[in-house]
């Protein structure tokens, strides 16, 4: 079953691609929460119809599985559809596409909803996931947790400190989480970031960085096997974890 | 007279706005910029051909006049047009506009043309601007110097560092000359960059920032003359002016 599919096309814009000519984990994250959004719009369930009942969503986890990021000037469509939801976790899945339907991206999203003064999780009103005819289930297909770096190893593994600017901050007055990204992938460098390819993401918020905040971004880069390297990823402010991913890269062929 | 006009649509979203829920003026100059790339492919002297020919353009100036920042979800138009040049220097203007003619932003930029291997500046050759019908003129109409700081008042002024990050480079391998907005702009603070809008910018490139680069922000706030604020910015690499900005704002009436 599943719910309503929203789709709209994208063309590929030079500043949104990085280095290798290729649209950037952030803006893949950017174009489907753009879809959402154009979705909620479309059913009279957008930003502002939400913020009016003084609640709003918000990302608990992704999974990114890339098949192929798309170039500069390519024309690509940005699918979504509210999968299903239980009363306090609802899940949604992304495909970024060719217009003749090579898949590129797939994405799957556990998001929740808070209280906006008392930054407090709330029940999803029923009205907005029958709006969007998501499945109701008892419990949500969950997405496993990114493998962990251990707190003991943090001295050990590499680390690199970002502040978080004006220009971070979105017009709903938060961080864009697609941020994250850049500050999570850059320092692993730009050796590693033109020699791998990232194919797999699994990221999992766990608080909200604010305006201002120094982060310190760890990360560490395993072995490879069977041709993929798995890096681990933390975000951490003040020494409390924000935010942890797993990656997997393959190597680039020339 | 002047050259071929050549204009698309475009609609700001959402992560092109910043915190006030406006284009920021980073995206404002890459929206120029995309619209010059796509005037070139339509004439075939794009980006390849240029760069086929071992040759590429470099932005020297901007001088930008901001009549109103577009917000999120507003389609805009932006036009561009080659309008005259000398065998050293091309002017180019840009129009931000609505559909209904609205003047938005205007932009005066000036290029100059560099050998890819050397580095250094070439004759702009004659088939690619008369491919754009510029004007071919004696002098070009400079854009004036933006008012700078002097090197003695520099450690008494505000300063900010920053780092150039894996993905601050574009796919032409060069960092985006929009991001300097970002450095530019972000040291002055949430509060002055949200009760002060920007209506003015003159900035100046003087040498290319490199990727790792450790770059100080220095600026400097100039009393209110008639309600507008004037900053003063120039980023510096290990001591040497990269680049240097003057920026007029008005306060923000609510």
């Amino acid at each position: 079953m599943a719910g309503e599919i929203f789709g709209e096309p994208h063309r590929v814009l030079y500043y949104e691609a990085d280095f290798t000519g290729k649209l950037t984990t952030a803006n893949i994250l950017n174009l489907a929460i753009l879809a959402s959004g154009d979705q909620g719009e479309e059913l009279g369930m957008g930003t502002s119809e939400i913020h009016a009942q003084n609640i709003g969503w918000v990302i608990l986890q992704y999974h990114i599985d890339i098949t192929r990021r798309p170039s500069v000037g390519e024309e690509i469509v940005i699918t979504t559809q509210a999968d299903h939801y239980n009363p306090y976790f609802a899940v949604r899945n992304f495909w970024l596409e060719t217009p003749s339907g090579e898949k590129l991206v797939a994405i799957r999203a556990i998001f929740t909803m808070i209280d906006m003064e008392a930054r407090k999780m709330v029940r999803i009103p029923q009205i907005v996931m029958e709006t969007y005819k998501a499945d109701r289930v008892k419990k949500i297909e969950r997405i496993p947790n990114p493998a962990q770096l251990t707190e003991a190893e943090l001295p050990d593994v590499g680390h690199n400190y970002y502040h978080v600017r004006f220009f971070d901050i979105d017009h709903n007055h938060h961080v864009n989480n697609a941020h994250y990204f850049t500050w999570m992938q850059d320092p692993l460098g730009a050796d590693f970031l033109t020699h791998n390819e990232v194919v797999d993401i699994n990221i999992k918020y766990e608080s909200e960085i604010r305006y201002g905040s120094e982060i310190n971004s760890y990360y560490k880069v395993l072995p490879a096997v069977d041709g993929i390297v798995t890096t681990l990823h933390q975000i951490r402010v003040e020494g409390e974890l924000m935010t942890e991913a797993e990656m997997k890269w393959r190597a680039v062929t020339a």
